[in-house]
């Protein structure tokens, strides 16, 4: 088994200290496993209906976070499982505050949301460019000045606050950031302009937010430590190795599920005192 | 290959003439390989972001919607699938026409939804029990007079046209109607109280709705024969073997799929004439 405490982040991190590339033997043979099990084990958590799951993904570009979606949740039933992958925000989003469009898309009780980028998006894309946050026209935000630490530090503030409320309200929280390496990502991102069917997924822009690797680097690395909690942890997850980094979340996943017992609600009792007399009605129609 | 054209309604159906089961040699393993097709254009129905699928599943209790959606969808990116389950509406919904809360659950271009029950229980439940209306607050509803068979035909008039729009803005819309005797209905409620693990979904209604049968199959031919159409066809699939309607499930929108010709999107013209300078730039840095 793997040993998940190794990924999850409870004291201070340093990204440039951390591997990007693990690898497991039979980790295909392995992931199936798993999957089944979470299958097994979502079922019972939908019958339930007391909890629910809210997985975060984030990582850089080509981190592999699409195609975890698919191997990792494949033997979940569709029913089940919702994944929103969260874009550049609308004219509509932008006329709310930034939480809300991720709180409109959390997770039912019974079912597991997949997050496909997040609302710490909100403390990454737009603390690397913090002009952006001007078109969120916020009353306190007059000038660039006014996005400084304390700005991006209040916001993950926040963050935790909605988590926690959410946690004490039976919502359980896994942090996943795919961590790869630059030469990674670059072997991958030639590989998307070398192969025909896969140049749709390749933007002029990934280049651009590319040359900003140190500055991304630095606001995960400062996002991960202040947001790692109890009642949701983060885990820096190697992910140079993509069947690796699924088996980890695999892994992640569903040792956090047993934790919970989830049971099959029963029958209320005056129906289940009926049971015999059911049948009954049922076998002399 | 399953000739679909046999469970697709094309012309007038008696529900009485219609074998409930139908089964089929190695259904498992050809179900395998129709869900890896499925998937398969399905990745690319997404790239292309130009089509989206409403696959709608109606059946009375047991007829086995949910382990369908299971087994037919396992394969297709959890990214690619959204299941919607309707349930009896809740007050806010009752706020609004009863197309709304359908509405607000149809598939964004690229993804494939679910109903697990659809906007047609509006002509179904409703018209069983036509007292449940009343709690919709309709002008034009005073008494139980008012809800003839020329309320229903008309609702049906209008879910004609709403289909035919969205078909028209690129959603295809399969319809499949899980038909199962009333005999196996008896043996799976049976299996339900025997298993205790599947008890918690039983409840003592299905053994009440069991009692209007009759009165539903009516109301499940009569909105059939109205609402099979060209641009959303129905398919009354024989369900007593579950195995052969998943089946027959998945072949119908796998040739549907095919239909399309998915295509990956182009880079646009300017990245395209850029790519060997976008991978110098990559292999020089």
């Amino acid at each position: 088994m793997i040993d998940i405490n190794k990924y999850k982040v409870n004291k201070k991190i340093n990204l440039n200290d951390i591997e990007t590339k693990e690898s497991f033997e039979n980790a295909k043979k392995r992931l199936k496993k798993l999957r089944k099990e979470i299958s097994k084990l979502q079922d019972t958590m939908y019958a339930e209906g007391k909890y629910s799951i809210l997985i975060c993904l984030q990582g850089m570009d080509t981190a592999g976070k699409d195609s975890l979606i698919r191997e990792v949740f494949k033997d979940v039933n569709a029913r089940g499982v919702i994944v929103h992958s969260f874009k550049v925000p609308t004219e509509l989003e932008l006329k709310h505050d930034f939480m809300w469009r991720h709180y409109l898309a959390l997770p039912p009780k019974g079912k597991i949301a997949v997050f496909n980028r997040t609302h710490y998006e909100n403390v990454l894309v737009t603390r690397v460019h913090p002009e952006y946050i001007f078109a969120e026209n916020i009353p306190t935000v007059k000038m660039l000045d006014d996005l400084n630490d304390d700005f991006y530090h209040n916001r993950m503030d926040r963050i935790n606050e909605f988590e926690e409320h959410l946690s004490n309200n039976g919502m359980i929280i896994l942090k996943f950031f795919l961590n790869i390496s630059k030469e990674e990502q670059k072997n991958r991102l030639l590989r998307r302009l070398d192969i025909p069917e896969k140049r749709w997924k390749f933007s002029s822009g990934d280049l651009k937010e590319r040359k900003l690797w140190d500055n991304y680097q630095n606001c995960y690395q400062d996002m991960i430590n202040k947001t790692s909690t109890n009642y949701a942890p983060w885990f820096v997850v190697p992910s140079d190795d993509k069947l690796a980094s699924r088996l980890i979340v695999a892994e992640a996943l569903l040792q956090e599920m047993k934790k919970y017992n989830f049971k099959e609600p029963n029958l209320n009792q005056k129906d289940l005192d009926n049971i015999e007399e059911f049948k009954a009605q049922l076998n002399n129609e």
